[in-house]
């Protein structure tokens, strides 16, 4: 990986903590307490004038003291002690800081003097840091976990960038019980110097990170965010739950963190330009994640339902309904093999009932058959683990079929104890597997949401609906300022297509098709 | 409890069980296996003439044979053979009857045929049947498990009946672990006898049962149906998840039961105005479920949230806002109070933040002030599991709060491992908690919106929109309808008020108060 401003903040070789301490439960002994046990094998260095050494390790009375670098700097001190301490931090030559302590804007306006003071001072210095209050950062790979908070995070493919630290503890010990490995966990608390646009720059070129997860509640710099956004969601997915979408929510934003909240809806269209996908609650936000963290990454719009019950099939079809997702209709070809695959009785049609008594190899051939079938994107699998089921073998048969095609396969093994372990195998195998269909169908509304708004990013950057006739004359305005931030004058070919198209202008229709598979997926378009 | 044409069904003392089998899983082994195994005290009697023991247990040739009485004649044999066997049930005094079998309607005209035999015979001889094509029936306080299928059910309040025994199967598992308890789990299969009418007619006197839950793919006799829901949730809470809500899913359950689906806004509005909840998923069923088996019965529109984090309370009011709850203005008293009892840096209105740091003391002050204030119907209370939180000790205060006040606490304790044994500690107080901060402020609009059917359906049968102006004939017809089906030809009191009201003729206000502290409130309305 390339060096990068941050390189010393995500990938330290020494780590200094001001305010190590041993007093039980204070954030320098939590803080503290986590860094050691996590398994850094770089330098730790604690600093506390008081004691010589802090839960075991020799302690500095200074910086200075210390005598060797230090990558990164840990402040769990008061608010007015902190602009020192950058000053004194800048001197021995940190280049990045995580503050975690509160007392800053977020208390009133001598708070927000003593914030002005170390931005000041780290400007001057040239140091970068995360926070004011804020839970701190994980990054499992290497061994770091400098949080106040009684939870680790295993190595995984997420990313996750959060403005809430109580939404960062929430989501870590929900992620330790259902197995979610992430690959940096940031808590920007109230992102006075460092923010989204810089994680997204860091995240974006960060080999262990699959998908950007952000959970958002106001934005400072928004074109900056955008256009953080845009490049970011150009390269992997980036999945955004933006809160304060109602006056309520948002007035609650505003004195939870400071942040200015702008209007939703605007919010929303900017997302969706951004080729980025917004949902509204955590697990939606997790949904999104497994789906498009899976394998397949072949996403379109027709979905078979294979189930093995009538009703879960309605319920599923009911919820694509609610989201605009069309069941495929199956060729002729599908239906003759199913007629001669399954029990007479079968729904003979699209959601597949394949009956209460299935068994794993009806599965299989239900599923190989949609599948095969061009019509066909992908495949929702729904088990009720009724008498005669196999929901293991039934898993297993599943993950097999997983490997033979390209396009997603959901599942959704709905129960308790009898479908528990088929659960753990989806885990293992990394086949999205969710605790209710309507999950999984929104899952696969993600997958499609995500590549269309892959190629709107590309092309057009209005919504396609027939209802837009109007120029898109803020599409347009976005286009170009994204340009603008990139310090770039000349538009590229998609993005001046795009500015035709804002205006309503026909053009020849064009995107980017990295193979021949794809040349022909955007010509059906 | 009064006799009632299904006590037999419900309360067997004996039961008779025709192609009972030790066949390895079998639908006769699985189904007698249970029943061996569920702790029934009365007679077993399996009919099987090719055996002298099944299971161990002496075998009847025939029904005749048995020489004593038989309540309950449980049929797993061919369709084909059933109505012989029903007109030998019937010539033995057998009154009512389980038909798990499959072949009838839903596999075409020969089985049509089939049916309409196996009803005429079951008149004939006044006979009533669940099924065919069902999972069975779970009385778990009578040690009645007739069902196939892997799990039993626990004890407990909750009744429900469902049209698909695959969705029966999928919420047993799930309540298994869960620790959720039942008095009655119908299967309904296709109905060709008793359907949601009965059982309603039935479960609205069971004293085991507090509310009922529905899984409705169709209804074949509307007026039945509609005036069974009217009756029962005048007594107790009725919640409905009907499905088939698109043309798509329509078509899916047209396949899966044979079942009519009807215009799903007629259904919807008809379902509001009979006083009954409505919900769309699984989730939604039991998130409704536990709200209203909840201890408090005040319920208002008008919530608190207390949160230990600013993020999870704008999520929180967004997802209010969504539903138009509305949040309480606190009183000046109660903003006092607050500032008092809580730390400088809180939230200073609703949500309530109570800061990361939260003690279960500075819970317990925050939500008592809450609850005292007259503008607040109730709270919702947040917990995420930072880093000093005690996620046991503030449920153990929340469940003492929830005996000294009357307003609804409903809880959510949002993580994984460090938040299970506070959530097994609510379940064991009844205080209703939520795994997703979504499903408790859901949960909210349920209990809210119960009240407000309950009111509608004793004054007027139209939604309390400013936008309906239009007299309500169909709101009318309904009420007219509703009296008729139950052969009276007098309206009530309030009945007649409502029908004044369809005309938007104004009368005095009116409704039940079962007491002074009920008409208060009535008449604050």
């Amino acid at each position: 990986m390339q060096s990068h401003y941050l390189t010393p903040l995500f990938s330290p070789n020494s780590i200094a903590m001001f305010g190590a301490s041993e007093r039980e439960n204070s954030v320098g002994e939590v803080v503290f307490r986590n860094l050691l046990s996590s398994g850094f094998k770089g330098g730790i260095y604690p600093i506390n004038p008081k004691h010589d050494k802090v839960q075991g390790q020799k302690a500095y009375k200074s910086i200075d003291a210390i005598g060797k670098p230090v990558d990164l700097a840990v402040v769990a001190t008061p608010a007015k002690t902190i602009p020192a301490i950058v000053e004194a931090s800048g001197q021995h030559g940190v280049k990045t800081m995580i503050i975690l302590s509160a007392g800053f804007r977020e208390s009133g306006p001598a708070g927000r003097r003593i914030e002005d003071r170390v931005v000041e001072v780290a400007k001057e210095f040239g140091i970068r840091f995360i926070g004011p209050n804020c839970l701190g950062l994980i990054r499992p790979d290497k061994g770091v976990n400098i949080t106040f908070g009684n939870n680790n995070a295993k190595p995984g493919n997420l990313a996750l960038v959060s403005q809430s630290g109580a939404i960062c503890t929430a989501i870590l010990d929900w992620a330790e019980v259902n197995d979610i490995g992430f690959s940096s966990v940031i808590s920007t608390g109230i992102a006075a110097d460092l923010d989204f646009g810089d994680y997204l720059d860091f995240l974006v070129s960060d080999p262990k990170t699959d998908s950007i997860l952000m959970y958002v509640e106001g934005i400072k710099d928004a074109r900056r965010f955008m256009s953080g956004l845009r490049a970011a969601a150009r390269i992997k997915p980036v999945i955004v739950l933006k809160v304060g979408r109602h006056a309520a929510g948002a007035e609650a934003s505003m004195s939870h963190t400071g942040a200015l909240v702008g209007s939703d809806e605007t919010f929303s269209a900017a997302l969706s330009r951004s080729g980025v996908l917004r949902v509204e609650t955590i697990s939606q936000l997790f949904s999104a994640a497994k789906a498009l963290s899976a394998r397949s990454r072949v996403y379109g719009d027709k979905l078979a339902i294979i189930t093995n019950g009538g009703g879960p099939g309605v319920m599923a079809a009911d919820r694509a309904s609610d989201l605009d997702i069309e069941l495929a209709q199956f060729s002729d070809e599908t239906v003759k093999a199913l007629n001669k695959a399954l029990p007479d009785v079968w729904s003979h049609g699209n959601p597949v009932d394949v009956i209460g008594d299935a068994p794993p190899e009806r599965y299989r051939a239900a599923v190989d058959i949609c599948l095969n079938d061009p019509e066909v994107d992908g495949a929702i699998v729904i088990l009720t683990p009724q008498a005669m089921t196999e929901p293991d073998e039934v898993a297993k048969v599943l993950i097999e079929l997983a490997d033979q095609h390209k396009k997603p396969i959901l599942t959704s093994w709905m129960g308790g104890k009898q479908v528990e372990n088929a659960r753990k195998l989806f885990n293992n195998a990394k086949l999205p597997s969710f605790r209710t269909l309507e999950n999984a169908v929104d899952a696969s509304h993600y997958l499609s949401s995500y590549q269309k708004n892959q190629r709107l990013l590309l092309q057009t950057p209005a919504k396609t609906s027939r209802r837009h006739v109007q120029p898109d004359v803020e599409g347009a305005r976005l286009i170009i300022e994204s340009a603008l931030s990139e310090q770039r004058k000349v538009l590229t070919e998609p993005e001046s297509f795009a500015l035709l198209g804002a205006f309503r202008i026909h053009a020849v229709r064009n995107g980017i098709a990295r193979s021949a598979k794809e040349a022909l997926n955007e010509s059906i378009d």
